[in-house]
């Protein structure tokens, strides 16, 4: 029996790789993007879990939209959100527009599936989240490169991608994986124009957006231009991963009638969300518990990421370089002069766990960088700075 | 923007948008395929969350294949199902073989999604579960229909049918949905020795294997074949469809490596299914709590069964044919002379729901058929035979 997917086309992530050999003991590890555990809202969970139960349809079949009143939240979340910050005009988001999913990744597969067609034309920055190149790569789509500079893309090179016809543009605006980048609002707004010039529809991945800890929270994409984007939210971040829930976004005049089409995929694909697990995630999401833990988890992650920024400074002074990330999970790191996969082996051999920026790029085994991604929100502040200490070792060691 | 999919590829299955008709108070549906709500283990799920939560790992992500305990469960149940039944020589499933995917349609989804490419020619028996017939849609099959007759595939249909070199098999040995018939130990020999005889691969689908009310068990194809056939199982009939877990099971010989490229491409669809639904699970499949309630539930649906089978033969005596499943949760019922479609329509109109079985044809618009399919695991007796005094009601006014 022959595959039909070429080897190349469903590289497993490296990532996932790295964590599977960072579960040693004696390992801390940077390299994953996950939430830390100790912010998981247990407590509210188990209270919620026996009313849940009370119901016996969370158990049941459910809809493939999924379930009505997360999706309502959702889209008032997204309407109370469009009114606090600053963008063109408020954006009305329906119900009708939003699709539950499993995880962001889901969403971006689901877009992909539907949208693409082998060999159409996908921007992506560069670096970029593996996850979406791994999606773009089973859809065998043609992906084009477009440098990441430290407002967002470099928007000449962003323009030349967009002359050649491309279906998609994938973009991260908030609080890039890995780079930590906040796109600007001049560079949205110019993206949002760019895309609008040349006929492209843009994916929003916006995983992090809740996660900022310091600076003005900046209009999204879909809030600028809601008719040219797929809008992709996570409650990885938020609430819990295990969950596996996120949701896309669509306005009716992006495509024709682009999300009840997905939908249908996603019915094909898996009939429909853990019924449970979204009803579980609503009481997450109740008022005043919700506001009250995102303060929370953005506290912890913003002494972690300064406790984090204090190491790598004290450590290793000029020998690296990096832009303090807004928000998210992840600090970029720029090594002086050492390729990123040789400090990822040897940091490896050193029980440290980090990503080389190498990985992060489309076709990445030719690609050589100084680069490496790490995360900040799943090691206590106490294992990233023993971490930083041992990565310190291994750099001073070249 | 151009939609890659024609719409016909993607059509939305007709079952679910009657399932949406059939949500007024006053409609009973015997349309659904869904477990009685009554069933789920939901007082042994209230006492296992508290547990489950003291660990917050529950809510963390998890690795694509799933969680090894639940994986463990599942490699032991295929192994002393195979001593406990006649087959050629006893199984050895290992945990390596186990994936761990979002309800049994995920499982089938993502092997067509790995394993076939454009034109690929599936083979199906006819009438066929629709789900799977929007997977091979999607993935753009050239499906190949074969007569389903009472002790499986029509043998000689099916041999030709595998002399065109079809990729894939696609079949439900057990309680077929949407006839019930399961098929005869010498029929399930027959096709393992053409598929060997072919080199075809199988996909057995077993959602309803457990749900036995009557009869021996048969040894599945997997038993009988373990290197041709991959096997998927649902937990949607036997603990709850809400959790949406289910599983493929591949023996390493199937194809080159085929479980490790399935799971990259789980990885890239969806990461992997929730760990919390996957611990939840794993409390409902403890002894004894798991074999009690698989006791409970086929007593339960086989009175439902008998309710339905007496209320038909008192109703509409021989203005109706049909041959009593020997488990699962479908009745398939031929009514003379009378066009499925029409019958479905008014019965809609008069307030009770059917499926018609014209829609488990592929390409189904233009099959006339007078058989329709009347679930019986979902409505209380009392709500089937008065279902089903509406129904006579309806088919005697023809």
């Amino acid at each position: 029996m022959r595959n039909s997917q070429p080897k190349h086309l469903v590289q497993p992530s490296y990532i996932r790789e790295i964590l599977h050999a960072a579960t040693s003991p004696e390992m801390i590890s940077l390299a994953g993007g996950l939430p830390a555990t100790s912010s998981f809202p247990t407590e509210r969970m188990r209270e919620a879990v026996s009313v849940i139960l009370d119901d016996p349809t969370a158990l049941q079949y459910s809809t493939t939209e999924g379930e009505p009143e997360l999706r309502r939240w959702i889209a008032e979340s997204l309407n109370s959100e469009s009114l606090n910050t600053e963008s063109s005009t408020p954006t009305h988001t329906d119900i009708n527009q939003i699709l539950i999913t499993n995880g962001a990744q889901q969403a971006m597969d689901l877009v992909a599936r539907t949208l693409l067609k082998a060999g159409d034309k996908v921007v992506v920055e560069a670096p970029a989240y593996p996850g979406a190149l791994q999606v773009f790569n089973l859809a065998r789509a043609n992906i084009i490169p477009v440098d990441q500079e430290s407002a967002g893309p470099n928007l000449k090179q962003l323009e030349a991608a967009f002359r050649q016809q491309p279906k998609l543009f994938y973009a991260m605006p908030d609080f890039h994986n890995p780079t930590g980048c906040c796109w600007s609002v001049s560079v949205r707004r110019e993206v949002i124009s760019l895309a609008k010039k040349y006929q492209v529809t843009i994916i929003e991945d916006a995983p992090y957006r809740a996660l900022r800890y310091s600076g003005e929270t900046l209009p999204s994409l879909y809030q600028l231009s809601p008719e040219g984007v797929f809008h992709i939210g996570s409650f990885s971040k938020v609430a819990a991963p295990g969950l596996r829930l996120g949701y896309l976004c669509a306005d009716s005049k992006v495509g024709e009638s682009a999300i009840s089409d997905i939908t249908v995929v996603k019915q094909t694909t898996d009939l429909h969300s853990s019924t449970f697990c979204q009803r579980l995630l609503l009481a997450c999401l109740q008022e005043p518990f919700h506001t009250e833990h995102l303060l929370m988890v953005r506290q912890d992650y913003r002494h972690r990421r300064d406790t984090l920024a204090k190491a790598l400074t004290d450590q290793l002074g000029d020998q690296v370089s990096f832009a303090m990330p807004e928000g998210g999970m992840f600090l970029w790191l720029g090594v002086n002069n050492i390729d990123s996969d040789l400090i990822a082996a040897r940091a490896l051999d050193n029980n440290i766990a980090i990503v080389p920026g190498s990985v992060f790029y489309p076709g990445h085994h030719s690609k050589k960088t100084n680069k490496i991604r790490l995360n900040f929100s799943h090691a206590t502040p106490a294992l990233l700075t023993e971490g930083i200490k041992r990565l310190a070792g291994v750099i001073k060691g070249f």
